[in-house]
């Protein structure tokens, strides 16, 4: 039925648990809540002894299917004093899942301050103190040198400068078969691992398989769904070449698109950002350059890619949309070059390219750097390394800069920068900012892929949209579903059913399923009011509500009661 | 029955308004929390250009009863984001009262980012530009030059570089009839006046008269509180000796003195910090030196002074209790001459001096000042005035600063600064700080002068007595009253209802009386609701649950359902 790994770090101990009896269809997002709601008390410190750092698979992470092997990190936020959850690939989900440990729970912080690294090899946990050597060490400098250290099958999680300083937009990298980092980016669980001590987590390889209830049944549902995702022309084909920047064009033209902190919904040089010009780069350039990357084994998507600089040597590998609209178009950049050079040392600082972004617009606004300017927005990130004084105001997240910088448009909901869709010209992603019990974060339930169905721009039926795809994507993120499988799974969710049960052995119906996503956002909803998150804070940043945002003119006008209907 | 003057500082426009009929018997805290309550949005930028800033005499403000001129400012705080009531003494609420002013409203901002001078003559408004010389002037150098401008017997209410900074810890001065310094000091009311674009307001004296409804019936009354405050042991000696610092000795004895960034609660060099001390200094050193000293006209309490230094020339006017207890030894100063001389440069900058000694300990616990060393802490200091990031970091606040630095113990509740009372060693202060809408205020309740009825340190009883304080504070401060005028006027409460019916022609039972401050807590929590500041919240910062204060050894450990019980 699956164990769970406990781990003390103030006693440096470790222990295994069998899962409870009602945990045993939980995996992912709902596990993680679900062991912080049942743990942490919901007005601790998020960086104090009390909050815990939950690491689990999804429900079908380790299995055949595509797609299905991410990792999810839940804790307190500290960026947004709720609940959180973060997950992304690499291979860390399918290394725990094959050997049945559904989750891992890291609790107490250690008493001498110190960093340490764990390492588990099937049951068995060692933590030992960490290197000096990766004592602020950058996340490439620490996974090359824990990669060197335990081999490259080793899955690693570990954080960077940013968290071991307990920044609050500091992320969780996680590594994948390549040694290429992944994030848990949002929310600031760099900074919850920072404060129990932990350096590293390093998962060995013990090739492990996973105990399906009935393998055959469970492989044929895989590899219908897998080619389906394969003939998909979005994910088959548009994802392999352009990866998630494919939309950069699209949300340029719905007005959606952050351009230079939040002033515009368009940007001129939109094209230059955009997936074909990637790929282009990439074509040209060649080299170490590549599209077309899993980021975990066994996915058919292959969004991934690395992204060279003019002699073929890579610059970045995986630059994604959210990066481009937030450390490009909204930062003034007109060159992919110079997000994916920022990009890197965000990475490297172990933060969240988003959070960074809508930072940098601020402090740019602030006039500490320039729109367009590589050079003083790096020497912002510097600070950052320096752990200086600014350095941490900006590594504390966009509400915390915005305020020390007295800022009057903070581009945040719930303390936590908005992503890449302007909520006023993609009014849906505005009702899931301001409802979501994860604050501002577009994986929650994005309303781009509905343009087509509910007006971007339109007051109503923004509420029932965003309602339905928080479910549905909380669902997603429990079964270890990367969102951009939800095409062939959503088209039919016998699909979904039928791996569950070929799994588990457990007959559910998909409204059983969803049911699932319903009751994690519940619990994830009363979490963030014990927690003090009020229903009254869930609005977006006033700006939203006045400033008209060219070229549409929208502001975020869905009225309340409309938003509302997202709540769960 | 009253008017009020509204003054729209986008418009540069002022205008007169009858009072609304249930505004009638609303003076102060009750008149300005109302008037919030009524007409600014609770989930507003407290920033932005919909909140206001309220300034309202009490109910028997500028009558002939002693210490009831105080002047209430209210708005919704950008430190706690909940409403904010902040009084203090000075001359302007002696005038407005005696023109019939019920209230002045500012709303609105200037388009122009300019700072402003409001002038204020009977019923007459002029706004002009603030002159050149002003900008980024301090307190100080502020009120003088007005004074210079408008005469000695002109009232200025002025922001020093911090309110025109718009940082969360601005306190609004007030001026006496001395031209000393008096402090609206706590919520960063002066971040709010600062983001109207107002430098000062200038109240000329019209030499307006009461209206009574029965003056002699008043007088007679006003003459009997008067006669007994006078005759009160406390408050008619030793305040007038010691001023509030009598009660250093006191508060130290039972280990509630913050000391050292509220590690101890007992500090070995509190006597030197004393009020005793105080009076022997001002005693030896002769010069501008002085005790006894009013700060509003007609005062018979006079606890005011002015503490000189060694050649006997004033360092600052009014050393208080509060700034002795929290720039003294939470700093870890020994010597008045130093909190003195900090004390000064805090007021210059016009910020609050509690929640800048809060500021200061957790610097100096990050390792960016010295206990005990004025040169440290003046440089951190000087940074507000520069204006720098660090400086706008501490200018902001405890909460800020302490999340940025990275602090674990963040002396606050609800985002404002612990006062001079360790609410583990004076438990009905500790229900205070997390129940009442102000945050951490201990003019909203103080339970210091029941130590003799309630166990400070039991867990039992201090529901019921913060609740029964927290609406006769809310009440006084709605009159106008000073809290050390509370001995005569509670022990025969129908001085309170006579004078009313005196000033008014209202009969109202004491009963009525208290429903004014209990109506106010009532529509001030409803307020706070609103805006997000979630009942959640009702808590002290994490530390003061878990680490126990020497020489007691106390935490705060109220339980719950007896905290809930001071909750109106």
């Amino acid at each position: 039925m699956g164990k769970i790994i406990r781990i003390n770090m103030k006693a440096k101990s470790a222990s295994l648990e069998e899962i409870k009896m009602e945990y045993k269809l939980l995996g992912g997002r709902a596990l993680t809540s679900r062991i912080i709601y049942d743990e942490v008390p919901a007005d601790c410190d998020p960086l104090g002894e009390k909050n815990k750092l939950v690491i689990a698979p999804g429900l079908l992470g380790g299995t055949a299917v595509s797609s299905a092997s991410r990792i999810s990190v839940g804790c307190k936020s500290p960026l947004t004093n709720g609940i959180k959850e973060s997950n992304s690939g690499g291979l860390v989900a399918t290394y725990l899942a094959r050997e049945g440990i559904k989750a891992i729970i890291i609790e107490g912080q250690p008493e001498d301050d110190k960093m340490y690294v764990i390492e588990i090899e099937k049951e068995k946990v060692n933590i030992i103190p960490a290197d000096e050597s990766l004592k602020n060490a950058g996340t490439y400098e620490t996974t090359e040198r824990l990669i060197k250290k335990y081999g490259k099958d080793a899955a690693i999680m570990c954080i960077g400068p940013a968290g071991e300083n307990k920044m609050r937009a500091a992320s969780i990298i996680v590594t994948d078969h390549n040694g290429e980092l992944k994030f848990c980016a949002r929310g600031g669980t760099g900074a919850v691992m920072g404060s129990k001590g932990v350096k590293a987590i390093v998962v060995k390889n013990s090739r492990g398989s996973i105990t399906y209830f009935d393998r055959e049944g469970f492989l044929n549902v895989a590899r219908r769904v897998n080619k389906e995702l394969m003939a998909d022309p979005k994910t088959g084909d548009a994802y392999k070449k352009y990866g998630t920047a494919q939309i950069v064009n699209a949300v340029n033209a719905i007005g959606a698109l952050p351009t230079k902190n939040f002033r515009f919904g368009a940007f001129e040089h939109a094209s230059n950002l955009s997936g074909e010009k990637l790929y282009e780069r990439v074509q040209e350039r060649k080299g170490e350059g590549k599209t077309g990357v899993p980021c975990m084994p066994g996915c058919v998507i292959q969004c991934g890619n690395i992204y060279p600089d003019k002699e073929g040597n890579k610059i970045v590998s995986n630059l994604q949309y959210e990066t481009i609209a937030l450390v490009g178009s909204n930062l003034g950049f007109e060159d992919l070059d110079s997000v994916a050079k920022l990009n890197k040392e965000i990475n490297d600082l172990g933060l969240d390219t988003i959070e960074m972004g809508c930072v940098l617009g601020v402090a740019i606004d602030a006039g500490l750097a320039k729109f367009g300017d590589e050079e003083s927005c790096l020497a912002l990130l510097n600070e950052i390394r320096k752990n200086s004084i600014l350095g941490r105001v900006l590594g504390n997240g966009v509400e915390i800069t915005g305020k020390v910088l007295g800022a009057k448009r903070i581009p945040e909901a719930k303390g936590q920068g908005i992503p890449g869709y302007d909520p006023r010209a993609l009014k849906g992603n505005g009702v899931l900012y301001a409802t979501s019990p994860m604050g501002a974060d577009h994986t929650a339930g994005n309303a781009f892929g509905s343009r087509n169905e509910v007006n971007p721009l339109g007051r109503e039926k923004q509420g029932d949209l965003s309602r339905n795809l928080q479910i549905r994507m909380t669902t997603l993120d429990s079964l270890g579903f990367c969102i951009f499988a939800r095409g062939p799974l959503f088209k039919d969710t016998s699909t979904l059913t039928d791996m569950i049960y070929y799994l588990t052995g457990e007959k559910l119906t998909i409204d059983q399923v969803w049911e699932i996503g319903i009751n994690t956002l519940k619990i994830e909803r009363e979490f963030n009011i014990k927690a003090g998150v009020s229903p009254y804070r869930d609005k977006l940043n006033e700006f939203f509500y006045s400033e008209a945002l060219p070229p549409t003119g929208a502001t975020f006008d869905v009225p309340e009661n409309e938003v509302e209907k997202a709540i769960i």
